[in-house]
């Protein structure tokens, strides 16, 4: 009881607090106001963070009639002052809260962490999908790649940044501290990208390791018994073998696209010996989608639906026969590449070929395809046993995937494949044709 | 000939750098396009910056049936969807242009070169407003007060830091290092905001004086001779005796108030014995609007012009009879406060409290008054032969005032101005009265 | 056979490497002579070490007959003449040596890492002594305590320099990672000395825990469970739980003491309520002492065995009768404090404040008390059960002490610690007189 | 009178302090002692100097029959008991004062500056030596090249490092801080020995010119109006124009010898197209010798007198005829470089030539040609006209010489010098025979 008038009193202490700090008041105070904002939110429980982004998505919306007004005069002559009168109309005061909010002492954590709040609201409040717009809106200009500085993370860094990477590490974890020292010795190297304003916080990370040539299979990169090589003679090509988000609050905030082409860039002036840039990734929803009967895509054009790839993709699933034993099913029987017959691993790679290829298409292509070829890369090679952990087996019968990152291509191919065409080697073609 | 033809490509080189930057292959570009923006705008010879801006202005215009489109749908239905889209339509992609300009390895300082560049054709391109209203905005966004860190400059600071406080210096000049050195010494402070990405460009700064009592004449606090007090006991006083903005680019973007904010409380802390912080300040124009009748301001609502202030006004006028000797022949027939009558003194000061009280009506409100009354400050003293150097007795006949910043009142005094009312100490009160 | 002509060649290598530096031409060298002897150190078989430092004993000692011709001229006439050529030839050439050394790259990590490896030579090669003493004289000068940085350690530290803590803690053994970052929040300190020259090599550490007040009983400040408090109001006590050098090519190079004075100036200045800076220490060696019969220590001279002291030793001897029953048997018998009589408990504590109280004669004091007391700490208090470890219990029946540093007192406290006085509470007084 | 109290007071305080730091309660005290002699010190008037050092002098010199007997023990067993026996009470109690000193908050600072007061007061007291001679020892150990930083000193550096070049330059003055400026421009470097405890004191420093070629005039480098030439690729010499000590409390600590050959190390690797290091450097005291009849040096033995070169020496005086007109006359007469007869100018560069080649010789050797033929520095060249100030042409008619740093041929060079031996060019060693 008490702390239901509690909690009630604290919302509509954070409520006052926003109030303030967006009046006349709050625009030239120092930093007391947004100081109060931060704390007050704090004080929430996490079933109020509901009220608290509603409150701000009813109060600091535009004017709707003013817009309309100040649309109407722009439509009839686009001049300077049109064209200022509707900007001021139209954007939100939420956008000038979350800057005075910033003012805080330590406001622009307080924002990310209040968007990182806010993404989990969104599935059951969707109209809250204005506010999140805005907040992404400020952070993406905040957290512009030009103001982001890429450290290099090694053993001489500080233990809370490192304690961040094993806590982070998305794609092959971590596994302690003797794990971590492994991927940060001479022939491993970890970049990641700071903002100023928080700097023992990686926003995003790429582990990289230095090797005599393109790798096929991961367990060597990320056994944290390997011997350790330290010839830089040796150095010919920069693997990206993982890259992950540290901070939920900036999802939607293009990073990794910078992060990977600047350490390119870096790896590329230290070691003028390495000339190649690759990644070894996994292709997780490859089996689910094979599984599913290789649909080749929703919302793939009619005439982008060339008859020999489906004819390809029929005569490889008719090879698998995963309608009398799924894929599940056939794992726990023992399933593994040593094992498969010829035919079997052709018909999968021909499968992860076409599904690859589907990457530049709506919401069904694989998101690391469609991360690292959105990018620029090309799809360079589809590795045959490459993961044989249980995940990887699951998930992709234990394919891996090398994406090249050609640094004078990166532009070209990226326009490519925003105009929905896929950037791929001769091999992985001829895959597509078998 | 050549040249003219030189000049002509070098234009159009510039635009279709934008067009690349603006372009798909630019979104996910490192920095190269960004880059190219920056080289080949600083190839442009001064007179073809209108070209430039005007392409920026017309090309990357938002479409006006799409906003007014969307506008209709939003007042329709203020939903997130249609406030999302309604955004997306009105935002200009000039700022999705100076977005991707700050990844250029010089990025931001081209931003605000340009700014600086632009700001200068304002007068005769009047349309181009539009184009510094975007850049106005994204620089407001990255120089948020929450990024800017506020940093001691000393005698250990940077050499091409502290030229550049000579060179800014607009109230107090300083005459070379020597003067600079003793602006630095230990009863002397001076502090400037930096940007992160402009780690050796002092933005604004402000120097202060620390004193045992409020001072009243400015000529022992910039004498590069006076003897230094390095008792700490004796600072009783914290007297911001000047401040310079550095960066003509970032002219509109709120920086000084915060700065004066953020040096008290810095003060406070390290010297519990300050417990006043105040400034010294020059009146400009005070003369000029005193040889100009003393108009009450234009643009002051009828109401406000209380009959006691305009009897009192032109009682004051009277007394100094400038209709038949001007400001100026009256100096140069060796005029000095301390040849001036008692009832000369009197009107000088009543006047020049009535000029500094309208400090909050539209135009013609005094700069200085304007910059201080607005942050918070006080109307404190006015000080009679405060300045007696040549610049000081034409402009305010050797008038200064003091502004007090009292840190518990700022954000109420703030809003009151903001609604149009001066706050002022009784000793200013009696002068409008008297 | 190859190997040992190998190892004989190297060893010519590193004697010419000697000579070289030490020769008129390694005057001036830059570096490269130096490192040359480094490298060829570092090729050395283990066992080649002995004719290394022979090699450096027997070619690089002052010449005889010109230090006593020196000498000779010295007393005759102590003039400064003669004084300064007394210094030159007793100087030994190897002090120089290590000089040159010191020049090159990793130079000063070099000449502690000879010495590391001295010192294990030194109980078969005694003569080898004269070369150590060198090593010490020029390291002593080099690690100065007015040269030692000291640093507070945290978890903003670099991992390289976390991991030397635990690898050297000695006393309380630190179990991995998550035990370091418990020893490491807010209401623990930790703090090391640095040189300039080894900046990620802490020498010497001391572990703080901040308290309410003096603890008693150890397991407590160690437990990584231990919930953190981190209001400072309740921060009373500083307790130094733990000192560990890291460096054994720095023994006898006084460290400790500095180190423990400055943290206790530092933290007085950060937490003005913390008052009072006392140790909670082991005592080594004193069931073994008691076992041996209480002897009032070889060199005690006689007439400091006063005979009251021996009366209190003998009648708690006899309360304990070890002579029965071994104290390696009663305690694998069961023995606990919690299960002891009162007159056992009595007995043991007397006997330790007997024990400690001998701490400032000879070879025979504990090297902990003899720490504490010779920096000026005073005996302030023997605590019964403090550490229930089975370490504990066997090196001291589970007592634990505080040692007391009051820094008003610690310069009079070690002078009269150097003539041969004990500074002790009363508390512990009556228990020496029980 | 009173004063005189006050002074004999300080002077005595200044002592006593001194013995408490030698004493036992000094040895293990943190700071406060070691303060108390700097504080004390720093009261006395500039003549108790040599009280304060005779106190030195006296009461903390070794003892002489202590020395007698560990000298005569060392004679009859040169083990390693006895030499450590010798050296410790060989060792005046002076060092291990100053070591204590050292440990004071401005300790360091604080002894070199005791030095270069005391050298000030050897020509009047010359038993001070002994005083003087412990302290070079333990400078030379702290300042030992291993633990000096060198720095780039530009228009970043702090201006408090700055304004100390303008103060010591000493070979061709700083005209204020525009010449500075133009000092440290990409196309001239100024490097910086500085020590870990004294960060913003440059012990040593070096300004280089990067040029396309060997120069042979001065007046380019040191124009501060010269153009700057940023092209690297036109860099392919590097001249030390001027080398200045800024610290007299150092003065025999060796350092710029080290500056040079790491400046060079380093300049090679920046800048792999400079393969030539070279001086330009004045001949001060030439035309002094020339006057003086060109004496071939005290001190030089009999067979060096090579009669070739006496010979040479009076051939070109005799063109010279100085006996009829001073120098001095000549001057002021007008004599300058370009009205120079041809004999004449053969005559100065051949006596320039052999005044040089007398470097190695005792004490009357070019002090410049001793610092870099002693270095390891070739005799490259003597240029005609190099420097027509009114300096340069009183003290070597105008002539320079360009000392030529071979980093392959260094220490070869110094032993030979070290044996007497000048390396030289042939076109030196033309002049020389001519």
């Amino acid at each position: 009881m008490l702390e239901k008038l509690t909690k009630a009193r604290n919302l509509s202490k954070a409520n006052n607090a926003i109030k303030r700090l967006i009046s006349e008041r709050g625009e030239s105070n120092a930093l007391s106001m947004a100081d109060d904002v931060v704390n007050n939110y704090r004080k929430l429980a996490k079933d109020q963070y509901v009220s608290f982004f509603t409150y701000l998505f009813e109060k600091l919306h535009p004017q709707a009639d003013a817009v309309l007004k100040a649309a109407q005069d722009f439509v009839a002559d686009s001049s300077a002052r049109n064209y200022i009168q509707l900007q001021k109309v139209v954007e939100s005061p939420r956008q000038e809260f979350f800057r005075r909010l910033n003012r805080a002492s330590q406001g622009t954590a307080a924002v990310v962490e209040m968007r990182r709040d806010l993404l989990q609201l969104l599935d059951k409040k969707p109209e809250l999908a204005a506010v999140d717009f805005d907040l992404r809106h400020v952070l993406s200009s905040w957290f512009n790649p030009g103001f982001l500085k890429m450290h290099r993370v090694d053993w001489k860094s500080p233990a809370e940044v490192l304690e961040k990477l094993i806590k982070h590490e998305a794609v092959h974890a971590i596994d302690g501290w003797d794990d971590l020292r492994r991927r940060l010795q001479p022939d491993r190297r970890c970049f990641a990208f700071f903002h100023p304003q928080l700097p023992s916080e990686p926003l995003i990370f790429v582990e990289v390791a230095l090797l005599p040539e393109i790798p096929t299979v991961i367990t060597p990169l990320v056994d944290k018994k390997a011997e350790v090589v330290d010839q830089v003679s040796q150095f010919k090509v920069a693997v990206f073998y993982s890259i992950s988000n540290c901070e939920p609050g900036l999802r939607g905030v293009s990073m990794g696209n910078f992060l990977i082409k600047r350490v390119a860039e870096q790896l590329h002036a230290e070691f003028p010996g390495i000339k190649t840039f690759v990644t070894l990734s996994p292709i997780p929803g490859f089996m689910d989608w094979v599984a599913a009967g290789g649909n080749l895509g929703a919302g793939v054009p009619a005439d982008r639906l060339k008859p020999a790839l489906k004819l390809a993709r029929d005569t490889a699933l008719a090879v698998l026969k995963l309608e009398s034993q799924s894929w599940t099913e056939r794992l726990a029987g023992g399933w593994h590449p040593d094992l498969a017959s010829e035919k079997e691993k052709e018909a999968l790679l021909t499968l992860a070929s076409i599904y690859l290829g589907l990457a530049s298409t709506g919401r069904d292509g694989n998101p690391v395809a469609k991360f690292h070829l959105g990018n620029g890369a090309k799809l360079h090679l589809i590795n045959w046993a490459g993961d044989l952990s249980r995940k990887g087996l699951r998930q992709s019968a234990g394919l891996m995937v090398n994406y090249l990152y050609d640094l004078g291509s990166v532009e070209d191919n990226h326009e490519r494949f925003a105009n929905g065409e896929i950037v791929y080697s001769r091999a992985v073609g001829r895959l597509m044709a078998s």
